[in-house]
Order: C-alpha cells, then sequence, then structure tokens
C-alpha cells in the first residue's frame, strides 16, 4: 500500500458510533466534498436529504433491512438522483454520478474522524418505496442509498483488498 | 472548503498530458486504491485492463467520442464489471461497485501528482460494442468506463460546486 493513499486505504465502514452529534458545519463539508465528485456532462444530478432527528433516522432504519445502525447513529444522509436533469436522462449515469459523490463523502468523513456506511437501497423497489413514501419524493427523484454518519465506536485497520486476477495487462 | 478535504476539491479532470510514461508500480497503486472502494455484499465485481500501449491507446481513443486525449494519455484503464459477481447480478449494484472504485482512482491519482479523466462508456451501447469487440471481452463482462491516465500538462484550480439547492434538511 502506498502511504500516500493511506486516506483511501483507512476508510472503513464504520457501523458503531458514540452518543456525540455530528455538527451540521461538518455534515456540510461531506456534502461539499460529495459534489466535488465528477458527473456525465457536469449535469449534477444529486440530491442529499440530511437527517439528524432522532425520530426521522429511527423511522428510515424501519426501512433498510441493513440499516440498524441507524439506531445508533446521529446522523445520516438519503442520497437521491434526479432522473430528469441526469446526463440523456439516463439511469446508468446517474448510478455512475452518485456514486462518485458517494465515495468522495466516504472519504470525507474519515478524513474528518467521522465514520460512516454506505446503505443500499436502489434497485430494491421496496426499500425505495419506502424513502419515496418517508419522504413524499416528487416523480423522477430517485433515491438510490443512504449513509450512516457518526462519531465512530469502532477502528477498524486500514487495509487492501487488491486482487491480481482483476487485472489485465493490455488484453483480457 | 474545509482545507483538510483539499485532495477532493483540487481533483479536476486533466485532459492535457506530458510524454512522460506513467510506471506499472504508479498504476498498480491506483487500482489498489480502487479496489479499496466499498462494494455491495464486498461482491467486488471489478475488472481492469491496464493500457500504456500507444496502438492500443491509439485504438481506444476511436471508439470514444469524447477520448481524443487518448493519443496523448501514456496510460489508460478500462474499467468493466462481471454482473453475474455483482450482487443478486444487479447491473445497479455494479454501476454504483465500479463507479466508487473509478473515483477512488481519480483522487488517488490526483495524490500521486497524476492526471486522469473519466470517460463513459455505459450505457452507450456502441461504445460497449466497441470495447467489446476491442478486447474480445467473455460473456456477462460489461465495459463501464475508461479512465485516461498521464502525467499533468495542466493544473487547473481547485473548485467546489456546491449547491445548496441539492440540499434538503429532515425532509424534500
Amino acid at each position: 500500500m502506498n502511504h500516500k493513499l493511506d486516506y483511501i486505504f483507512s476508510r472503513r465502514s464504520i457501523r458503531k458510533y458514540s452518543k456525540k452529534e455530528v455538527s451540521h458545519t461538518l455534515l456540510t463539508d461531506l456534502l461539499e466534498a460529495g459534489m466535488a465528485a465528477p458527473s456525465a456532462v457536469a449535469r449534477d444530478p444529486w440530491h442529499f436529504i440530511v437527517l439528524r432527528e432522532r425520530e426521522n433516522l429511527d423511522k428510515l432504519a424501519t426501512i433498510l433491512p441493513h440499516g440498524k445502525m441507524l439506531h445508533q447513529s446521529t446522523a445520516a444522509f438519503v442520497v437521491c438522483g434526479d432522473i430528469n436533469r441526469a446526463h440523456d436522462k439516463k439511469e446508468s449515469y446517474m448510478l455512475q454520478d452518485l456514486s462518485a459523490a458517494v465515495e468522495n463523502i466516504l472519504l470525507a468523513a474519515n478524513t474528518l474522524d467521522l465514520g460512516a456506511c454506505w446503505l443500499g437501497v436502489h434497485p430494491r423497489q421496496e426499500r425505495m418505496d419506502g424513502i419515496i413514501k418517508m419522504f413524499n419524493l416528487p416523480e423522477g427523484i430517485i433515491p438510490m442509498c443512504a449513509i450512516a454518519i457518526g462519531w465512530p465506536a469502532e477502528k477498524p485497520e486500514a487495509r487492501t483488498r487488491f486482487r491480481s486476477e482483476c487485472v489485465h495487462i493490455e488484453q483480457w
């Protein structure tokens, strides 16, 4: 592992958090990092619903089967795409753009000593429907994932997951 | 902009490169960073074709309408997904996983003073077909994007693209 890239290797999914709240300023830093991601034809088709209220975090936890940690996390983002803003209105571009933004947010959280975990939503229809209903989302706004955020109460080791069989030199 | 996150804000798409070659060691560092991205159910459904031969870079440039810079770049990755390895064989999960890996690679390139540019492939069928044919990809291996890589011959400023209208507090 090249140690200049430790900020990438030390990013791990954090599912245990302390009770300390995350400031709105830090959450805005994370969102600014997310919106610095590249997007197809610079359409930036993303939206972020910021949750810090316990009632809302608990409700989101009931919608996401693997989202139990939201009962402990003190913040979360729900990441949505605007399909009508996405390049050529293509779902693929929208998912790619949003995912790059989410990865920026996860790395930024790690850099700011926060813990975060990507919680899958799209393409699970029941999870998407639950979020659309919870927030009464307008037509064309598609929830892709949630991100649990908090001050970490665990510290997994940095690691590599390099697999040489995924690397093909000049040809398949 | 929180300066701890400058490595994110200073990542810009680089389309002009010097003639200096990129070492295989540095390219491996980038791939290791890519493979450190999270993936749905840790399926890591990604593959990377590494190009440094001029003939192959030039050929790829002819397949990608916005890939003219590949004639100058001294390296590139073609990023593919294995749909049969992706969580539940869902294209959405595959695209999300690969995009997080690509963003890691772009950030890592910036950190290592390299320049890189994300070149869209999926969902454009003609671009996908061109790459499938060029590399004779097996069934189920789906090209998502290419990344042009080289030593930068331009240095755009760090910037924010924060838009407050994308941020929704507790509700849509």
